[in-house]
């Protein structure tokens, strides 16, 4: 079996207030990196899995940072273009118990946005690859990032890759005059495994199930209907957070294959630092446990814990290693500290 | 009707360790401006309405550093001298946890303290005034600003200006000789609207109810009591606060006009980042809902829920918008991020 | 005579790394704000000039943090709109001795880019107006901003507010087919006033002395040329800087009226911590000593200090008094610590 | 009866990213330092107690900057030898909610593992000493601290100084050669007082209760054995810690002497800032009661109270007065900001 | 020979912006403590010199903090009363080249102001004392302090301690209605060592010599007329420095006894990084010299250096050792990095 | 001809107080890589060159944390091992105007002293090797790193890669019994390109001429005499430094092969920002104007230029591109801001 798993997608600087300051009161702000396939790459390269990132970023200073960050961690760059266009950010403002947080996209006209397929040397991003990773986010940014999505979708499924496809849905970003529901079947089409949140198949895939009452019950209905209406799927995961405030979340997933339907571990977390790119910690977590050929449950509990260790994670990726994340999903002692 | 809210009162820089480091640890000071008065001039203005802060601040750098704050977030500083005095000063320490935080006051001989009521041009003080705001700070800081706080309702009085007054009842403020109950009722004899914590009651105006046994009641007693001693009152609020740590507080407020007798919706708050400021951003939401003609229900929930926000908020002053606190308010869905 | 100076053009955020530190190693940036003339409307505020800036800003959070800045150092901020389009914005790699610093812009689409003339209410825009003062960065950003600097110097000229013209000339913004040359001619006719560092004229007004050898001699062929072929100026100033490293820098200035040319004193910068906005600097100070009614060589040298000092000055403002440069213009005492 | 309490061990230096970022993320170190016995020396002397602390430190400016901390607490430096060897240092990063925290040693080769007990000048160190506190962290480093150690407490004994042992058991600390319960034994034999965490008994001194099935029961179990196989013990405290994350631990205390057995108010801390040290102030709170003749379960509830504060200190000492803790202990007003 | 160097006066807490921000930029404040007297102290202890200051602090936190950095460094601190009063601050603005720093002093009404010379223990303070140093800046605060002052040298001349003044000129402080002149040549008359800058001896003591036209020539007048003046005096140091920016010194000393006339090493500093205290640094390294029984060539020149030093070390002490100064004072070899 | 530049050595975390501080005043320490060898690695590679770095690594968190460095900067790091023992370290305190900067090192018994030659894969080390580059420190740590050092050279030649050799001699690192003089020459005779300091022949190959007065002329002599002595050697650079303050250098550089003799451009650095690593520039920008085959004179002043480039760069390493260096080798305008 080949070896590398690549994910596509944009990379963008973030801009956040340090501590819990609002925006308008920052004299600086913390930089780091983030996207959700990037989130997914730079995680799995921290888990130890050869991981490459196919993307474009601007021929500037700027590009050379985010360059930086993605090498450092491990991510193979080799097939990012350095193309004309901007960096891509966004503004974070953190919430803070019953208060809000926000983001501020600002990622527009991004070198991303002017990558096209036809650009692409295809065969270069996929050389050993066995996985291929992709998101809601591309296909919603811009006409032109939707054909990028679906082409490279189609490419890895001419390549036999294992294709994963987290719906990931923002109401904000579909602005280009297509809704979610008219592009994302397509992409679904071609999945082998689809990672899912609660409101994203009505939007993206336009069905959500009537349930019996029962929480549970209900997101069971919803991977079924998922598994019958994309037979092309493999498995369904998705994932279950209620939080009452800025750091109080309780999270859990489900999962369902053609034969097991199973729910996660649940977490209280009581102290989120960090909840950006934690439903991308899910993913790489998820991708991790079927990739090296874990058992259903082992990789949906797996894919939980690193989704709940993100939680403690400043930055938008996962920088834990799998031995971490192992040590957390068979771990009734908490809260240690190691010496 | 006018539109101006006017305050009167003095106007500090507060000086806080990073983080949660005790005073004795501090190599630098994190800076920001607050005074009970001035903190419901900024968050009125940040809620959208026009407001002017009158005081006096000293003829230096620091008297310049305050004003640029006030000013930039909104509040007409017009009425603001600049007069020999030191800047008031207060160094603050953090509790967390089962630690209490500690105040060390420094504002003796301000600026503020050498303002006299005859050196102020009340009419400009009070040009289009639609609303006037005090606090029990003042008349408990010396003989002079007592007498300055006296004049100030007088001069509101006669201009039928709307008068609200919050006790905000500080033991160790009342150094000169006389007590709280020797001056604040002059002042409330002369007020529309009584702003009082649980305590203040007792220390400024003399009374506290027996009780029927049952918290709630117990305050209804007091809204009651209120009322009837100060007939000229159109409404009384209270806020009434259980902590049991640093980090966790429990809020909600009470309300009495001459036909209602309400309770605010309960917060039960358990990530508190700053709790100074609080009592003040209940007064201007309280001002808020009263001069923007919100019923009192409306008018008291949009109160508690600004509040809650500004416990979260770094600094003196609620800087929020009317729409944010709007938004918790009538929201049941608490911790998003919004993006 | 009426009161307020006027500017109008482009407020950017300004993003640099601690220190000396390269944009790629940068962990956080430090935040200010800056635009030639909002600088200049800035410092002219701190001088104790009431001064306005006409522009537009986006409707978020960082709109909100461009306007607390404004307002905070005293800017009438009553005719920036705030509509759509990005926060313009530029990253800054400070220089080190013998290395260069560098501007990575990212202003491009901003909301001022979307500001038309039309929806400018020009009469309120030039309430009390006494100057009016407008640079070459605003028509070089793209066809509609030239549109609108051409007209907001006609409505100038409509209302007989005297008008002054920094030419502020930037190789790499004019990217929309024309060139300054092109441009800056028909906006220099209407001007009274026009400041220009040494190539300025050239690229912008098509022409460069011979020159007689000296350097001296040179600069004053340049504005006795200006004179002639634009003789609606009252006055020119010329600006020359001579730099041997980021920190050191030699400078002074010339102007020419009718019947005076000028040189002034000569400052020998051997420490320059940001040298962002110098220009403004000047031309604030410039402006200042004109409307004030001062003499020429008051005028040129109160200039050239206030140039002097924003050398020294953290962001791209002058943040700094007409007292403290009238010290500095008359001092030859130097580097005393005032206590 | 004589009035120093004196201690003897190692201090490191602390380096620990800022926040909550992981080493691997870490521009920066937050230095402190710390180590078991300083700890309690430090926060000793913070009581207001006579502190005089034994050790070696580097030669160095590292070790010039350690003295600084030490003796700008109050604690006597005089008997810490200038000798080589490097200082000792460990790296931590704080654990974050379901994240457990960690510790990177390096102090192998310190100063004070070149420490000789014949260098130590006896009489000087135990001047007007009445009480001497050690832990079980000297006996593990090597063997020669371990000599140390031994040494010491027969030093202490000779001179009939009351003698506490904190058996404070660090597994990865025993590499020389020797188990803790071959080493312990002889230096509890020799004490007056024990102090220790729930296993320390087991791994240190061979014993463990079954219990009686409560939680309460096993540990009074626990301190009467010790008490049955080391007869020359006054008293015997063991502290009871149980976390559920890393900022939520539960914590009490228990303690038995020849006629008494009691347990200390228990503290339910939802907010823990810094867990290093907490055993430490535990340790130096119940010194402080037993030496300025404190009731049993004053005593008691002094150090669990001074446990429970250290929780909310950054650092490893507990840098809060008695005034302080006391208040703690008998209150039941939590978490008020005191102004 | 006694031991001990003693120096009273008032200690100060320093709040400054970092970097080269203006006062009304700043959003934090770095703290440090200072004071003419009490920066003598604790450069002493830092040379190795037991060192005791004489002074009162508030019994706040904030003297704890500041009781705290005098005791780190060394320095005796069992004389200074923790008594009733502000705690002294000043906040201070650097200066950057052309541009000068300034100071806001915020000192009135400090526990020192209070501390009466009836209150101390004099033989306590001068226990084993073999030199006491005071400034004029003691003197200058109030009516209380001068007396506190003059007593102090009375206390020390009856025990036949060495006695050195540092005049220390700061025309802003004399607001008592007294002028320098009318109050220090009291105290002078006791003295036995005197140090002085370029304007001190006219406006403390009321003589300016005509000099001859060389600089060295008025200096050597200068110390010459104050030897006969005062025939007590041992022998009179005096300063001398001219800068050309903020940061670029050229500093000398000059000094004379009763048989010797001579002038230290100068310094050509180009890049200095804090100039406070660098006078009292001098002081300092005076006394030491002297004190250790140094030639008066090897003592000026080690003082000297001190200074030279002390315009690198941020904070107002000098945190250098002896064998620094000597290096600096015997090195032609400049600007290494020792490794 | 092969493609990769290969280096071998050991890489540290430096660990440095802000700005000026001294160490003993540090509450936080600013964290960078650097090593002799690893700082070439890096520069090649910011220089566009493929660069692999051979060495080793502690398996914990700071060797994760130091790898990221590395491999952010694009440095292949699939040569260093991940064995026992400690990170190196070593703690800096920057110099000052006239005070000198220290280094105290601790880096005995890092995982890098226990790399053993025979563990390391020599034909994965230099697999497309065209340039081995290694520095007279790793022979000077240890007997095993000595051995280590003289084996990776013979590794290099017996495959043909060309070699260059630092001397970069460190009196205070040979502490195992051999001076530099009795190891060096075994590795010099084997090397190609020969890089040396002033001193550094005389202690590391024990000559150094006479010279004819002039100082270009002892250069000259020096490199001549090596050649004449290492027959083997193409080339020879040598760097020349004169320091008059921690800031100000004049730095050059002379060259000579069979047929030429040079000196380059001459810089007179006036504000240096971080000298560490500067001669680490050199050596990569020398190297790589060899390799890319540039002529003597050009590789001399690009070399030259990346070492005063290097001054201004925060951290070991010279983080700049190529095109930045022969920016300022082929400029004379300096000190401009890119904008």
């Amino acid at each position: 079996m080949s070896k590398v798993v690549v994910s596509l997608g944009e990379l963008m600087m973030r801009l956040k207030p340090v501590d819990k300051l609002r925006l308008r009161q920052a004299q600086s702000f913390e930089v780091c990196h983030g996207g959700g396939e990037a989130n997914v790459a730079v995680s799995l390269a921290c888990m130890g899995i050869d991981s490459r990132f196919v993307s474009a970023l601007p021929p500037t200073e700027l590009g050379e940072q985010a360059t930086i960050f993605l090498r450092g961690y491990g991510v193979d760059v080799s097939q990012i273009s350095r193309i004309e266009g901007r960096m891509g950010l966004y503004f974070m403002e953190a919430g803070a118990d019953y208060r809000s947080g926000c983001v501020v996209y600002d990622r527009d006209n991004s070198s991303f946005t002017n990558l096209e397929a036809s650009s692409i040397d295809w065969d270069a991003a996929f050389k050993d690859a066995g996985w291929f990773h992709i998101s809601g986010i591309t296909p919603a940014i811009s006409i032109e990032t939707r054909d990028l999505a679906v082409q490279s979708v189609k490419e890895a499924k001419a390549r036999g890759v294992h294709i994963s496809v987290d719906l990931n849905h923002r109401e904000r970003l579909w602005q280009y005059g297509q809704s979610a529901d008219q592009v994302m079947p397509e992409i679904v089409e071609m999945a082998d495994t689809l990672i899912a949140g609660r409101g994203d198949c009505r939007a993206c895939l336009g069905f959500s199930p009537e349930g019996d009452g029962s929480e549970d019950g209900w997101y069971e209905e919803l991977s079924a209907e998922a598994m019958r209406r994309y037979p092309n799927l493999e498995r369904v995961a998705v994932t279950i957070r209620n939080s009452t405030s800025a750091e109080r979340h309780h999270w859990k997933a489900h999962m369902r294959t053609a034969t097991e339907s199973i729910f996660s571990r649940a977490y209280d977390m009581q102290n989120v630092i960090d909840r950006v790119g934690t439903g991308d910690a899910f993913s790489a977590g998820f991708i991790y446990g079927c990739f090296t050929g874990r058992s259903s449950e082992d990789t949906l509990n797996f894919a939980a814990a690193a989704n709940c260790l993100k939680h403690t994670i400043i930055g938008d990726a996962n920088l834990v290693s799998a031995a971490e994340i192992d040590e957390l999903a068979n771990s009734t002692t908490l809260g240690r500290l190691r010496r």
